[in-house]
């Protein structure tokens, strides 16, 4: 009862939405069903990308990011926080599993707040496209933020960054000599900038070439604050096309420091997003990212549906020879499939 | 004349190599049939690909790994080493750029060395085919050593790894307190882990944390050394099921450091590679590896060309007002396309 279920989840059952979630990451039938009827309900929450090189605290911060936003400071009611947990860098053990006992302890018991963790299993593709539809059952759900954590800063974690409105990129101290050649893509992706563990000797060294850098990307950059606040600056000056200038924020997520003056960031740029065009715009992209990549893998497996998987290990076979090389061999397979 | 070009790559010319590996990059027909023409002659080269983070000085340590090369201690003809430096963290701008400059500084002037630098410039699947191409090229060209360089730790490099036949996974010391969440993806793409700025504070536990995770992963622990020498190990209780433990070696490339034994651990591997058939499954996984990523590219591509792009983006338009799913979109599209 695929729509019973959908609405189950709707109604906010918490054993509804944890089946929904396994059918999702498992690929199931029933699973698509289930997203197909969440999906005209989704559209409402914030979705926050948190990504960075391992050893920079990210997880600590994920945790402390959520516990704010359980507890807003003006009183008003809570949001409800989801996290998504994906570790592409652990394509075949369950690196994800030890992520989960760590966190367990410490936002256990907040009913608010869901946790889900997972691995890559697979295509990089496909791990997108689970990552996607979780995220799309947390927002039907009414899971007002949403905070999908990566480890890393490759194409996995672009791509992932890619299903965000807003997305911090956190670094820590001590880094090094090789600063600058890190920084030319993530100054694209990166909304918030953090420097984690900044009570740790080199902090000041990394505030200040992220600041730097980022002076460097906005001529303008004198107006650069800490504290995320829009900006009045000539979009035309402005390299990364959307007006918006990232913050640079110092933290120490063990203790908490820093954490409030993050979510005020993402507060600004949330409304700055919504100010403009913008977050329609993000929105777009998301969704056309999804398409893609969803497209991808059903004209994959539509393929291997039409083809023997014997012809495939004849040509294969011929490949590894060196009879045949591979550009060749793609045609005769797609040509044989008939398609 | 693609086939004339070729014989011309085959024969050792340096320009014609150059203007070939521009024709593979940006995925020509001309680079095409040129790829198809030198396909035959691929298959003897030693295949390397280095991953790290970020800081961890894997680009010097690749410098002097070449430099080593080609200063054989033995005194024997040395080898002539590519470089096919792969950064897919370079989404949009050119950090690959950088790189190139500071690596002419050491490595200009023998012609036994060749640098080639990519950024990702689309696809995870576009980059991986790519380089595949590259060192396709090279190979053919007589370069017996080829050292393909990728940043950071995620999926592309996991991708990129698999087109090696050794890799060496690069740390540095006081990546801290996350150590072991990195460890479950690294250990299984791992050949040889380096210890690089080995006479910073902290490579002692660095060294020692790296070596206990290995003990636990293969039992037989005991038995590992720093120089990578073959192990007479009991496969069946070797977890990576291919009888080789990796070893963990200290460098400091900045002085050279270390780098002679990395190179008698590479040639151990290869040599243990090539007295078992697991160098023949290595290349089998390459050459499949390639077929996929190539497959699904070209099935993308044919799919372009048979719907209208009005169609495709009518279903977008559909899809972000929601009125439409994603998962029935692309069922939508692949009938449409009436492929």
């Amino acid at each position: 009862m695929p729509v019973n279920h959908a609405q189950a989840v709707l109604n906010g059952e918490r054993l509804a939405l944890t089946r929904a979630l396994t059918q999702i990451e498992n690929n199931t039938a029933e699973g698509l069903e289930i997203l197909e009827a969440l999906f005209p309900h989704t559209g409402k929450a914030h979705l926050i990308g948190v990504t960075g090189a391992p050893g920079t605290g990210k997880s600590t911060l994920v945790n402390q990011l959520a516990l704010a936003y359980r507890q807003p400071a003006d009183g008003t009611i809570p949001p409800r926080v989801a996290i998504v947990a994906v570790d592409p860098t652990s394509p075949f053990t369950g690196g994800a599993i030890l992520g989960d006992r760590v966190r367990m302890q410490d936002l256990t018991g907040d009913p608010g707040i869901f946790i889900r963790s997972m691995a890559s299993r697979g295509s990089l593709g496909g791990l997108a496209a689970a990552t996607a539809g979780l995220v799309q059952v947390f927002d039907a759900a009414g899971f007002e933020i949403i905070i999908i954590e990566t480890v890393g800063a490759g194409q996995a974690e672009v791509d992932i960054a890619r299903l965000a409105h807003s997305t911090i990129v956190v670094e820590a101290p001590g880094l090094g000599d090789e600063i600058q050649t890190i920084k030319a893509g993530i100054l694209e992706i990166a909304d918030i900038l953090v420097v984690n563990k900044s009570d740790k000797p080199g902090a000041e060294n990394t505030l200040r070439a992220l600041r730097n850098m980022l002076s460097m990307a906005h001529p303008e950059g004198k107006h650069i604050n800490h504290h995320g606040q829009l900006m009045e600056i000539d979009s035309e000056t402005d390299q990364t096309g959307n007006g918006w200038i990232p913050a640079v924020l110092p933290t120490v997520a063990t203790s908490g420091e820093g954490i409030p003056d993050l979510v005020s960031s993402l507060n600004a740029h949330i409304d700055f997003l919504k100010s403009s065009d913008l977050w329609q715009l993000r929105e777009e992209k998301r969704l056309k990212n999804q398409l893609e990549t969803l497209l991808g893998t059903a004209l994959r497996s539509r393929w291997e549906k039409s083809i023997s998987p014997d012809i495939y290990q004849a040509a294969l076979a011929k490949v590894i020879k060196r009879e045949l090389s591979p550009w060749r061999a793609v045609e005769e397979l797609i040509q044989g499939a008939g398609l």
